[in-house]
């Protein structure tokens, strides 16, 4: 079974949180979120805090985020949601960028959507087709080749744009690490209007 | 300040939850999630336990829900999210179903989605346009005027089919609560892509 390791923050969008977890578990992989915190808690690892979202929805991360424990063995995908000030968090967090990396190197697929892009600039990623939120595509247009696509795949490195590419980006994901027919076999019961993303 | 009361249970689909929640905050509704319990959980109402969604995401509802609290002087906008188990519970209970015939008496809206749909029938609404999520179609086509369209707005009635019209069912919302130009402007950064929802 495929795996999944989705970073949150407070101030994570949370649909595009949402949208990717709850699609990639209907696709049966084993989805994790993991808290990253945008300030050291002592002692406060073992009780994960809520990430109150981006518009004020609370959700319970699955676990705090652990650079030991989010390694490229250990998961198929990292993903990193938008929402301006979780992606601030998330990708300003050098293990976080560290891993963005270390997961490209291995082979393994990294999804960014959103201004969750950012993380592609900070972890000094090199120049190739992305997208973002065009809210932080002018930090990105130099170093990448900038796209305004819903999704851009570049290698193993997934982009989107805003909450209304998620469902897109979660099916390709799914699609990337499950195959072609278990993405219609997802999309189908998620009763997509005609003309869109069926 | 338009004012909207979002029932949330265990096993509710969590991305119909949020899409329709996150979307109303952008567009300057005030939201309030409620959890309904599926069984009587004496003394923990000040203390509302997280809704477990239908695909293992844990969400912190703003409250619990209490009939007196939910009255529709209090909210222009009532939604019931779909999630089989959710939506059983929701529908199940008769002080919602009694909730929903007050709102639609009063001139106020009701919005249910995907299995959400049951709480139509399961509250006694008299026949009417409507749709629902195809798994229970079946429950509902000889006590209403059964849809397939995406959204189905009868009335003060607005009824949507699964997570793959969560975006139109809550930019239809917006619409009737806030009007035309206020759903433009929230589609706008949510960037969907070129023929779709935008």
């Amino acid at each position: 079974m495929p795996s999944a390791l989705i970073l949150i923050a407070d101030g994570t969008e949370e649909m595009e949180f949402t949208i990717t977890y709850d699609t990639l578990v209907r696709a049966g992989v084993s989805c994790t979120s993991a808290f990253v915190s945008s300030e050291k808690r002592d002692g406060n690892e073992q009780n994960p805090p809520f990430a109150h979202g981006s518009r004020g929805i609370n959700i319970l991360p699955d676990t705090y985020f652990s650079p030991q424990a989010a390694t490229p063995d250990k998961y198929d995908l990292l993903v990193i949601p938008g929402g301006a000030k979780g992606a601030e968090t998330i990708s300003g967090s050098s293990p976080v960028q560290h891993l963005v990396r270390r997961y490209l190197e291995d082979g393994k697929f990294v999804g960014m959507i959103c201004a969750g892009s950012l993380a592609a600039l900070r972890s000094n990623l090199p120049k190739q087709p992305l997208t973002s939120h065009p809210s932080v595509r002018d930090q990105l247009k130099d170093a990448f080749e900038y796209s305004e696509e819903p999704v851009v795949v570049s290698g193993k490195l997934v982009t989107s744009r805003g909450p209304g590419t998620a469902f897109p980006f979660a099916l390709t994901l799914v699609e990337l690490l499950c195959g072609k027919e278990k993405r219609a076999e997802v999309a189908g019961p998620m009763i997509f209007p005609k003309r869109t993303f069926a």
